[in-house]
Protein backbone atom coordinates (compact mmCIF):
# COMPACT_ATOMS: atom_id res chain seq x y z
CA UNK A 1 0.00 0.00 0.00
CA UNK A 2 1.30 2.96 -1.08
CA UNK A 3 1.19 6.61 0.56
CA UNK A 4 0.16 9.87 -1.70
CA UNK A 5 2.76 12.33 -1.62
CA UNK A 6 1.23 15.28 -4.10
CA UNK A 7 1.93 16.82 -6.78
CA UNK A 8 6.21 17.30 -6.52
CA UNK A 9 8.98 16.59 -7.96
CA UNK A 10 9.97 13.58 -6.22
CA UNK A 11 12.18 12.21 -8.55
CA UNK A 12 15.61 10.17 -7.45
CA UNK A 13 17.70 10.64 -7.68
CA UNK A 14 18.82 13.49 -9.79
CA UNK A 15 22.20 14.38 -11.36
CA UNK A 16 24.31 17.70 -9.75
CA UNK A 17 25.01 20.13 -13.35
CA UNK A 18 27.06 23.40 -13.91
CA UNK A 19 25.23 25.13 -16.42
CA UNK A 20 28.12 27.82 -17.95
CA UNK A 21 27.26 30.41 -20.10
CA UNK A 22 28.17 33.90 -21.29
CA UNK A 23 26.14 36.86 -20.71
CA UNK A 24 25.77 39.72 -23.46
CA UNK A 25 28.50 41.24 -22.11
CA UNK A 26 30.82 37.95 -22.20
CA UNK A 27 31.10 37.66 -18.54
CA UNK A 28 31.42 34.22 -17.49
CA UNK A 29 28.15 32.59 -15.18
CA UNK A 30 27.72 29.19 -13.84
CA UNK A 31 24.30 27.74 -12.65
CA UNK A 32 23.88 24.86 -10.70
CA UNK A 33 21.15 22.31 -12.17
CA UNK A 34 18.93 19.18 -10.78
CA UNK A 35 16.66 20.04 -13.81
CA UNK A 36 18.08 17.79 -16.51
CA UNK A 37 19.31 14.52 -18.40
CA UNK A 38 20.03 13.11 -21.60
CA UNK A 39 17.32 13.64 -24.44
CA UNK A 40 18.33 11.87 -27.64
CA UNK A 41 21.05 9.67 -28.06
CA UNK A 42 21.40 10.51 -32.00
CA UNK A 43 22.10 13.30 -32.33
CA UNK A 44 23.09 13.38 -29.20
CA UNK A 45 20.98 15.88 -26.68
CA UNK A 46 21.10 16.97 -23.56
CA UNK A 47 17.78 18.92 -21.94
CA UNK A 48 18.46 21.17 -18.70
CA UNK A 49 15.52 23.57 -16.95
CA UNK A 50 16.06 27.25 -15.76
CA UNK A 51 13.54 29.68 -14.52
CA UNK A 52 12.87 32.81 -16.10
CA UNK A 53 14.54 35.04 -13.49
CA UNK A 54 17.67 33.50 -13.81
CA UNK A 55 20.56 35.20 -15.20
CA UNK A 56 21.69 32.38 -17.20
CA UNK A 57 18.66 31.96 -18.68
CA UNK A 58 18.66 35.35 -20.32
CA UNK A 59 22.59 34.48 -21.27
CA UNK A 60 21.41 31.04 -23.05
CA UNK A 61 18.56 32.82 -25.03
CA UNK A 62 20.95 35.42 -25.94
CA UNK A 63 23.57 33.34 -27.06
CA UNK A 64 21.84 30.25 -27.83
CA UNK A 65 24.70 28.09 -26.64
CA UNK A 66 25.70 26.42 -22.98
CA UNK A 67 28.20 24.08 -21.46
CA UNK A 68 27.18 21.29 -18.96
CA UNK A 69 29.56 20.59 -16.59
CA UNK A 70 30.25 17.43 -14.33
CA UNK A 71 31.97 18.60 -10.58
CA UNK A 72 33.76 15.73 -8.77
CA UNK A 73 32.51 15.34 -5.46
CA UNK A 74 34.98 17.32 -4.00
CA UNK A 75 33.45 20.58 -5.23
CA UNK A 76 30.32 20.09 -3.43
CA UNK A 77 30.97 23.64 -1.85
CA UNK A 78 31.62 25.54 -4.45
CA UNK A 79 28.33 24.13 -6.51
CA UNK A 80 26.16 24.67 -3.52
CA UNK A 81 27.65 28.12 -3.65
CA UNK A 82 27.05 28.49 -7.06
CA UNK A 83 23.25 27.37 -6.58
CA UNK A 84 22.85 30.02 -4.50
CA UNK A 85 24.29 33.58 -5.85
CA UNK A 86 23.22 35.16 -9.14
CA UNK A 87 25.37 35.90 -12.09
CA UNK A 88 23.47 39.19 -12.14
CA UNK A 89 25.42 40.53 -8.70
CA UNK A 90 28.92 38.39 -8.55
CA UNK A 91 31.23 36.93 -10.48
CA UNK A 92 30.66 33.38 -9.70
CA UNK A 93 34.17 32.14 -11.14
CA UNK A 94 35.78 34.96 -9.13
CA UNK A 95 34.46 33.94 -6.04
CA UNK A 96 34.86 30.19 -6.05
CA UNK A 97 38.14 31.09 -7.62
CA UNK A 98 37.07 28.30 -10.56
CA UNK A 99 38.73 29.09 -13.89
CA UNK A 100 36.48 29.89 -17.48
CA UNK A 101 37.08 28.49 -20.44
CA UNK A 102 36.15 29.74 -23.64
CA UNK A 103 35.16 26.50 -25.74
CA UNK A 104 36.40 26.33 -29.46
CA UNK A 105 33.09 24.80 -30.54
CA UNK A 106 30.08 26.92 -28.89
CA UNK A 107 29.76 30.46 -27.55
CA UNK A 108 30.14 29.65 -23.72
CA UNK A 109 32.82 28.96 -21.37
CA UNK A 110 33.26 25.54 -19.45
CA UNK A 111 34.66 25.31 -15.92
CA UNK A 112 38.33 24.43 -15.96
CA UNK A 113 38.91 22.62 -13.04
CA UNK A 114 35.99 20.01 -13.58
CA UNK A 115 36.60 16.61 -14.69
CA UNK A 116 34.14 16.72 -17.78
CA UNK A 117 32.37 18.92 -19.73
CA UNK A 118 29.70 18.88 -22.72
CA UNK A 119 29.43 21.73 -25.06
CA UNK A 120 26.04 22.32 -26.49
CA UNK A 121 24.51 24.16 -29.57
CA UNK A 122 21.01 25.47 -28.32
CA UNK A 123 18.37 23.43 -30.52
CA UNK A 124 15.24 24.09 -29.01
CA UNK A 125 13.31 25.44 -26.31
CA UNK A 126 10.34 24.85 -24.30
CA UNK A 127 8.30 26.70 -22.22
CA UNK A 128 6.68 24.06 -19.27
CA UNK A 129 5.75 26.83 -16.77
CA UNK A 130 7.75 28.09 -13.84
CA UNK A 131 10.74 26.12 -15.79
CA UNK A 132 11.93 27.03 -19.45
CA UNK A 133 13.56 23.26 -20.90
CA UNK A 134 16.55 24.49 -22.81
CA UNK A 135 17.99 21.17 -24.81
CA UNK A 136 20.96 21.47 -26.55
CA UNK A 137 22.81 19.44 -29.14
CA UNK A 138 26.14 18.48 -27.56
CA UNK A 139 28.81 18.94 -30.22
CA UNK A 140 31.81 17.57 -28.11
CA UNK A 141 32.42 15.80 -24.99
CA UNK A 142 35.83 17.07 -22.88
CA UNK A 143 37.24 15.09 -20.21
CA UNK A 144 40.60 15.00 -17.95
CA UNK A 145 42.69 11.72 -18.30
CA UNK A 146 42.56 11.17 -14.58
CA UNK A 147 39.14 10.25 -14.89
CA UNK A 148 39.22 7.50 -18.35
CA UNK A 149 38.73 4.16 -17.48
CA UNK A 150 39.15 1.45 -20.88
CA UNK A 151 38.39 2.60 -24.59
CA UNK A 152 38.23 6.13 -23.58
CA UNK A 153 34.97 6.48 -21.72
CA UNK A 154 35.43 7.42 -17.88
CA UNK A 155 35.21 5.73 -14.85
CA UNK A 156 32.28 6.90 -12.50
CA UNK A 157 34.35 5.63 -9.60
CA UNK A 158 37.23 7.93 -10.73
CA UNK A 159 35.04 10.68 -11.80
CA UNK A 160 33.45 11.19 -8.47
CA UNK A 161 30.11 12.91 -9.70
CA UNK A 162 27.80 14.17 -7.18
CA UNK A 163 23.62 13.26 -6.85
CA UNK A 164 21.07 15.45 -5.51
CA UNK A 165 18.23 14.00 -2.92
CA UNK A 166 15.18 16.49 -4.37
CA UNK A 167 12.96 15.80 -1.38
CA UNK A 168 15.56 17.16 1.09
CA UNK A 169 17.71 18.71 -0.47
CA UNK A 170 20.76 17.02 -0.21
CA UNK A 171 23.73 16.13 -2.01
CA UNK A 172 25.11 12.55 -2.00
CA UNK A 173 28.15 10.95 -3.60
CA UNK A 174 28.23 7.77 -5.72
CA UNK A 175 27.99 3.96 -3.90
CA UNK A 176 28.89 0.66 -5.17
CA UNK A 177 29.28 -0.83 -8.14
CA UNK A 178 26.09 -3.05 -8.57
CA UNK A 179 26.02 -4.81 -11.95
CA UNK A 180 26.52 -4.51 -15.72
CA UNK A 181 23.59 -3.58 -17.81
CA UNK A 182 22.53 -6.04 -20.91
CA UNK A 183 24.42 -8.72 -18.55
CA UNK A 184 22.65 -9.11 -15.30
CA UNK A 185 18.95 -9.26 -16.48
CA UNK A 186 20.01 -12.21 -18.70
CA UNK A 187 19.43 -14.50 -15.46
CA UNK A 188 15.68 -13.75 -15.70
CA UNK A 189 15.75 -14.08 -19.46
CA UNK A 190 17.19 -12.89 -23.03
CA UNK B 1 44.39 19.71 -20.23
CA UNK B 2 40.71 18.20 -21.47
CA UNK B 3 40.88 15.28 -24.11
CA UNK B 4 38.24 15.25 -26.44
CA UNK B 5 36.36 12.64 -26.53
CA UNK B 6 33.83 13.54 -29.12
CA UNK B 7 29.95 14.55 -29.47
CA UNK B 8 28.50 11.27 -27.23
CA UNK B 9 25.57 10.99 -24.40
CA UNK B 10 28.02 11.28 -21.63
CA UNK B 11 26.11 12.69 -19.09
CA UNK B 12 27.36 11.45 -15.19
CA UNK B 13 24.91 10.04 -13.61
CA UNK B 14 21.83 9.59 -15.37
CA UNK B 15 18.93 7.78 -13.30
CA UNK B 16 17.35 4.38 -13.37
CA UNK B 17 13.77 4.92 -14.66
CA UNK B 18 10.96 2.35 -15.17
CA UNK B 19 8.42 3.93 -17.63
CA UNK B 20 5.00 2.40 -17.19
CA UNK B 21 2.26 1.94 -19.82
CA UNK B 22 -0.72 0.25 -21.45
CA UNK B 23 -0.62 -0.73 -25.11
CA UNK B 24 -3.87 -0.41 -27.19
CA UNK B 25 -4.98 -3.51 -25.96
CA UNK B 26 -4.52 -2.69 -22.10
CA UNK B 27 -1.79 -5.25 -21.83
CA UNK B 28 0.74 -3.59 -19.02
CA UNK B 29 4.44 -3.20 -20.27
CA UNK B 30 7.54 -1.39 -18.65
CA UNK B 31 10.43 -0.09 -20.22
CA UNK B 32 13.65 0.88 -18.63
CA UNK B 33 15.13 4.66 -19.07
CA UNK B 34 17.85 6.46 -18.29
CA UNK B 35 17.56 9.43 -20.60
CA UNK B 36 14.99 11.58 -18.47
CA UNK B 37 14.38 14.09 -15.65
CA UNK B 38 12.46 16.68 -13.74
CA UNK B 39 11.87 19.77 -16.60
CA UNK B 40 9.82 21.23 -14.40
CA UNK B 41 8.97 22.66 -10.64
CA UNK B 42 5.05 24.14 -11.20
CA UNK B 43 3.34 22.50 -12.93
CA UNK B 44 5.64 19.40 -11.87
CA UNK B 45 6.90 17.97 -14.77
CA UNK B 46 9.46 15.01 -15.98
CA UNK B 47 10.77 14.17 -19.38
CA UNK B 48 12.18 11.13 -20.48
CA UNK B 49 12.71 9.83 -23.71
CA UNK B 50 12.53 6.64 -26.14
CA UNK B 51 12.80 5.61 -29.31
CA UNK B 52 10.27 5.15 -32.02
CA UNK B 53 10.90 1.64 -32.49
CA UNK B 54 9.90 0.44 -28.97
CA UNK B 55 6.43 -0.63 -27.62
CA UNK B 56 6.39 2.03 -24.84
CA UNK B 57 6.58 4.47 -27.49
CA UNK B 58 3.59 3.64 -29.08
CA UNK B 59 1.21 3.01 -26.41
CA UNK B 60 2.25 6.87 -24.91
CA UNK B 61 1.64 7.92 -28.11
CA UNK B 62 -1.87 6.28 -28.55
CA UNK B 63 -2.60 6.58 -24.18
CA UNK B 64 -1.26 10.24 -23.53
CA UNK B 65 0.07 8.95 -20.16
CA UNK B 66 2.68 7.24 -18.29
CA UNK B 67 4.03 6.19 -15.09
CA UNK B 68 7.76 6.71 -13.95
CA UNK B 69 8.86 4.65 -11.24
CA UNK B 70 11.63 4.46 -8.94
CA UNK B 71 13.61 0.59 -8.15
CA UNK B 72 15.07 0.32 -5.67
CA UNK B 73 19.33 -1.13 -5.56
CA UNK B 74 17.27 -4.51 -5.25
CA UNK B 75 15.28 -5.17 -8.48
CA UNK B 76 18.56 -4.34 -10.39
CA UNK B 77 18.29 -7.30 -12.13
CA UNK B 78 14.68 -6.82 -13.16
CA UNK B 79 15.52 -3.68 -14.43
CA UNK B 80 17.81 -4.68 -16.72
CA UNK B 81 15.81 -7.39 -18.24
CA UNK B 82 12.80 -5.04 -18.56
CA UNK B 83 16.15 -3.05 -20.51
CA UNK B 84 16.49 -5.70 -22.79
CA UNK B 85 13.12 -7.68 -23.17
CA UNK B 86 10.02 -6.21 -25.69
CA UNK B 87 6.48 -6.03 -24.54
CA UNK B 88 6.42 -6.67 -28.54
CA UNK B 89 7.24 -10.11 -27.61
CA UNK B 90 6.78 -10.86 -23.83
CA UNK B 91 4.84 -9.67 -21.09
CA UNK B 92 7.82 -8.28 -19.11
CA UNK B 93 5.35 -8.53 -16.32
CA UNK B 94 4.52 -11.76 -16.24
CA UNK B 95 7.96 -12.75 -16.61
CA UNK B 96 9.61 -10.54 -14.26
CA UNK B 97 7.04 -11.49 -11.18
CA UNK B 98 6.31 -7.93 -11.00
CA UNK B 99 2.64 -6.66 -10.25
CA UNK B 100 0.71 -3.85 -12.36
CA UNK B 101 -1.30 -1.43 -10.71
CA UNK B 102 -3.66 0.52 -12.75
CA UNK B 103 -3.36 4.21 -11.83
CA UNK B 104 -6.30 6.32 -10.84
CA UNK B 105 -5.32 9.39 -11.96
CA UNK B 106 -3.89 8.49 -15.87
CA UNK B 107 -4.33 5.66 -18.11
CA UNK B 108 -1.17 3.54 -17.17
CA UNK B 109 0.20 1.11 -14.60
CA UNK B 110 3.22 1.43 -11.60
CA UNK B 111 4.73 -1.16 -10.53
CA UNK B 112 3.51 -2.26 -6.92
CA UNK B 113 6.87 -3.47 -5.94
CA UNK B 114 8.41 -0.44 -6.61
CA UNK B 115 8.49 2.21 -4.08
CA UNK B 116 8.29 5.39 -5.49
CA UNK B 117 6.21 6.08 -8.36
CA UNK B 118 4.97 9.02 -10.53
CA UNK B 119 2.12 9.58 -11.89
CA UNK B 120 2.21 11.64 -15.47
CA UNK B 121 -0.20 12.93 -18.26
CA UNK B 122 1.57 13.61 -21.43
CA UNK B 123 1.58 17.39 -21.81
CA UNK B 124 3.92 18.01 -24.87
CA UNK B 125 6.28 15.54 -27.05
CA UNK B 126 9.67 16.72 -29.28
CA UNK B 127 11.28 14.10 -31.73
CA UNK B 128 14.79 15.61 -31.06
CA UNK B 129 15.92 12.18 -33.53
CA UNK B 130 16.31 8.67 -33.16
CA UNK B 131 14.68 9.48 -29.59
CA UNK B 132 11.31 11.66 -28.92
CA UNK B 133 11.22 13.64 -25.44
CA UNK B 134 7.52 13.00 -23.62
CA UNK B 135 7.16 15.29 -20.89
CA UNK B 136 4.50 14.36 -18.61
CA UNK B 137 2.84 16.75 -15.74
CA UNK B 138 2.85 14.81 -11.99
CA UNK B 139 -0.31 14.45 -11.13
CA UNK B 140 0.71 12.45 -7.86
CA UNK B 141 3.24 10.81 -6.06
CA UNK B 142 3.42 7.55 -4.10
CA UNK B 143 5.14 5.72 -1.91
CA UNK B 144 5.71 2.85 0.37
CA UNK B 145 6.13 4.33 4.14
CA UNK B 146 9.39 2.17 4.50
CA UNK B 147 10.98 4.85 2.19
CA UNK B 148 9.52 8.07 3.86
CA UNK B 149 11.75 10.56 6.21
CA UNK B 150 10.56 14.07 7.77
CA UNK B 151 7.61 15.93 6.62
CA UNK B 152 6.59 12.56 4.47
CA UNK B 153 9.86 13.45 2.20
CA UNK B 154 11.62 9.82 0.52
CA UNK B 155 14.66 9.44 2.26
CA UNK B 156 17.53 8.59 -0.29
CA UNK B 157 19.34 6.40 2.04
CA UNK B 158 15.79 4.16 2.83
CA UNK B 159 15.04 4.54 -0.79
CA UNK B 160 18.32 3.06 -2.11
CA UNK B 161 17.56 4.10 -5.86
CA UNK B 162 20.48 3.17 -8.67
CA UNK B 163 21.85 5.34 -10.76
CA UNK B 164 23.24 4.22 -14.10
CA UNK B 165 27.27 4.91 -15.60
CA UNK B 166 26.51 5.93 -19.63
CA UNK B 167 29.34 5.18 -21.15
CA UNK B 168 30.13 1.61 -19.75
CA UNK B 169 26.53 0.54 -18.97
CA UNK B 170 27.36 -0.47 -15.13
CA UNK B 171 24.23 0.39 -12.36
CA UNK B 172 25.62 1.86 -9.36
CA UNK B 173 24.02 2.62 -5.60
CA UNK B 174 23.77 5.76 -3.93
CA UNK B 175 27.08 6.78 -1.61
CA UNK B 176 27.54 8.17 0.95
CA UNK B 177 25.73 11.76 2.23
CA UNK B 178 28.23 14.74 1.14
CA UNK B 179 26.03 17.71 2.42
CA UNK B 180 23.29 19.34 2.64
CA UNK B 181 22.24 21.91 -0.05
CA UNK B 182 21.41 25.77 -0.22
CA UNK B 183 24.09 25.30 3.42
CA UNK B 184 27.42 24.01 2.83
CA UNK B 185 27.99 26.66 -0.12
CA UNK B 186 27.71 29.41 2.93
CA UNK B 187 31.28 28.97 3.71
CA UNK B 188 32.08 30.09 0.36
CA UNK B 189 29.34 33.24 0.19
CA UNK B 190 25.93 33.84 0.31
Amino acid sequence: MKKSLGAKTLLYPTPVLIVGTYDGEGKANMATVAWGGISCSSPPCVSISLRGATYSFHSIMEREAFTVNIPSEKFAKEVDYVGMASGKNVDKFEVTGLTPVKSDLVDAPYVEEFPLILECKLVHKLELGIHTQFTGEILDVKAVEDVLGERDNPNMEKLQPLVYETGFGTYYGIGERVGKAYQIGKEIGD
